[in-house]
């Protein structure tokens, strides 16, 4: 028998790393709780015709598909058929719904957006729904990247108030607040890259802009120079795009400078509006003692082609730790006219789970008790010892202490050893003295130190 | 555009629906941490050959399969094999890893076997590892049946302690004892059905025994003589497999009389003396105060292939409730043989997450407040008042009130339209003169009772 795996690119969750997965997950849905945000859940499976063309070529490319069942009971004249299918497969990447009708879900978004177009009637719009799900993409698997991993989603659609934007910046303060991750918040509007195309000249080079302008942290202004050279814009442009980066300041005085560098464009004055208005209903409703920042980043740039206004994104802001954008989002305005309901507006921010995983373990930053999940182990003596380990047991779990007795009658070496190495914080010895007196002797199994005491004494310590 | 829609079988979880799974999974989760169980999770795809063959004929049907990806992609030569693969798929039940190498998880057992096997040298043995999770099925989707469905398992392998047994009987209680279903514990052990088998002349005839017992609710003892004469049996088998089922009494009394119907079959009393040993344990661990029955039910049957010593199935003890079993499990003595790891005994037990949402669905057991998720909605009035508005908004989440502001000032009928689909308990009314006495006026949506009061009591008041 050959050794069994797993696929490429797929995780088993140990105990240890689920509890910590857990933490993180139970801190965002505590938080979206409490910004009045309702859970959803759809099926890993959706129609494969709801998936492919949505996520670009490459994307189409990526999308794992189920082959359909039952395909080996059809019957022999159905099978040239299905060999015609066969070939539809394997000349094209949108494959044939005779051979897949269905496949894995591949992002949060889109079910979230059929969801709401199937469900409009029912819905009490504004809709705010948060959604912590896996997703699955054929991308080669590298560090850091997996076939199988997890999104969460908070968005809000059917509203075009800026109230929204600023409730989920919040909710990104006071996640990463509790989470005790420094970050820096960047917060720009697409509008402002539509006016600094207007500005260059070239309004239609939006796209080639900012593409080269999102390089700006990698290869410097020199490099950004070079690429926007090749992308076409003259050097006036660059003298243009030049001025509206160097601007310095609060984000007050960075969007005062931007006013006067692009008080002759509409669009830009509108995004400053916006991302004004944003940050002074953020500041209303934002936790003053938070150690974070937020920071108007005009070359920020993100998924352009979906996005409409306010866009943001999430890094974390310590030494200690490199690493790529932790979380990010922004507004959008017909993301559900894909399927046919047009004019919803919406906005939503996304949690990158594994790299937030990441990050709190390079800051050291989970909290220490997670490791081993029940964290007193009662010896079992045997007999008469046994019966009393076992009631022992069942007054410490009535007391809400998690608890364990070693099933069987094992040699002490052999039980302590099992101790150790699921962490325990503590054993019980439950033995002939401490039945007779019906007390409990506790080891502290990181100290050694060990002390008789009442069963009282004993949950009073371990709680 | 068709409408969209989401696939056969599969299900689409509101946020009322997701709150109330979400608190059975975490009832459930809160129990297997207080028995000081470990959670597991492992990946939605495993690699088929892991899944071929470990679920029967029926089961090999029912995998979904995924396509390899990039088939499109293969060079023009590549693409006979291709095709001669695709014969496969088309003529074998078992398919062809060129064509499909991974498929969804089919249920937790097998992936945990496969886990455990991959992981022995890292585990601590006895490992308890509890697992939730969805697994998908290509069965006919009916009522009450899906291709997307919840399962959670509780296993300890590496121990043949009845400790185990005990314990995860106790899991049982505690789980339905605060979930509040009133259940029956059935429990039974595979070594008394073969003591059965025996005691009809009959060893080998043992499935065929016990696949007709299982029958006895659904057709009663004239239809299981009938199918244990076709299935073989002689009348004085019949007659003494009458004689068994015929016990009555406490479960004490009942394994008295088995002690004495089986005392000349050694498996026999070694099946007794492991239902009393477990029992025993049971009674020292469980809650004295527990409204639920356990009782030994000697037609108790359950996939035999599998367990070899005691097997349980709770069913739910309530006239308001026609519903199949609501969990099962027993011991198992060579799962991870499978994988190459021999001698490795184990007992697990299952929770049919579906069905006992089903069952607290008709008894109307779920807290009534999972419903809406935040209480409060505060009314959007505009200008000044919407500045108010949001710092009461953020002192209430300051208080842990989970709350939420409408974010445009919209029409007052639609916000309280708005607030009246989302069941929110209460409003809050922020206007002029509120901002200017800075009280806040709350009104109970159910009884239109409206007071003005300060935001300390307000606060005091929703939590």
């Amino acid at each position: 028998m050959s050794k069994p795996s797993i696929p490429q690119g797929t995780r088993d969750f140990s105990p240890v790393v689920v509890r910590k997965r857990q933490y993180i997950l139970n801190t965002l849905r505590d938080i979206f709780e409490l910004y009045g945000f309702q859970p959803l859940e759809t099926p890993a499976m959706e129609n494969l015709v709801t998936l492919t063309g949505k996520y670009g070529e490459e994307g189409d490319r990526l999308i794992f598909k189920i082959l359909n069942n039952g395909l080996h009971e059809k019957k022999e004249q159905d099978k040239v058929k299905l060999n015609e299918e066969w070939d539809k497969v394997l000349s094209r990447p949108y494959s044939s719904p005779v051979v897949t009708e269905r496949a894995l879900r591949y992002d949060l978004t889109i079910p979230f957006a059929r969801y709401v177009v199937m469900n409009q009637n029912e819905l009490a719009f504004p809709f705010r729904r948060y959604q912590m799900q896996p997703v699955w993409r054929a991308d080669r698997p590298q560090a850091g990247r997996y076939r199988e991993f997890w999104q969460c989603d908070a968005d809000v659609v059917g509203s075009t108030s800026l109230i929204n934007e600023a409730e989920l910046l919040c909710i990104y303060q006071s996640a990463f607040h509790q989470l005790q991750i420094p970050v820096k918040i960047k917060i720009n509007s697409r509008k402002l890259l539509a006016a600094l195309a207007e500005l260059c000249g070239t309004p239609e080079k939006m796209i080639d802009i900012t593409v080269a302008l999102d390089k700006l942290d990698k290869i410097g202004w020199d490099g950004v120079t070079k690429e926007l050279r090749e992308r076409g814009i003259e050097d006036a442009g660059i003298e243009q795009i030049s001025k509206v980066i160097s601007i310095t300041g609060d984000n007050q005085a960075k969007l005062e400078q931007l006013s006067t560098l692009m008080a002759n464009t509409p669009i830009g004055l509108e995004g400053i509006g916006e991302l004004s208005t944003s940050l002074s209903y953020y500041s209303g409703l934002a936790d003053a003692g938070w150690g974070g920042t937020i920071e108007v980043d005009i070359s920020l740039a993100r998924g352009l082609n979906y996005y409409t206004g306010v866009i943001v994104e999430v890094v974390c802001d310590s030494d200690k730790v490199k690493m790529g954008s932790i979380g990010g989002g922004g507004r959008y305005d017909d993301l559900t006219g894909l399927f046919g309901l047009k004019g919803l507006s919406g906005v939503g921010v996304s949690f990158g789970i594994d790299r937030i995983y990441d990050v709190l373990e390079q800051l050291d930053a989970f909290p220490a008790q997670l490791a081993s999940g029940a964290k007193v182990m009662l010896v079992n003596f045997g007999g008469e010892n046994e019966r009393y380990a076992i009631s022992v047991l069942k007054q410490l779990r009535d007391a809400g202490v998690a608890a364990e007795l070693y099933p069987d009658v094992a040699k002490f070496d052999k039980q302590m050893k099992y101790a150790n190495k699921r962490a325990m914080a503590y054993v019980i010895l439950p033995g002939d003295e401490e039945r007779e007196k019906q007390l409990v002797s506790l080891k502290n199994f990181a100290t050694g130190a060990q002390q008789m005491i009442t069963l009282q004494e004993c949950v009073d310590l371990l709680k």
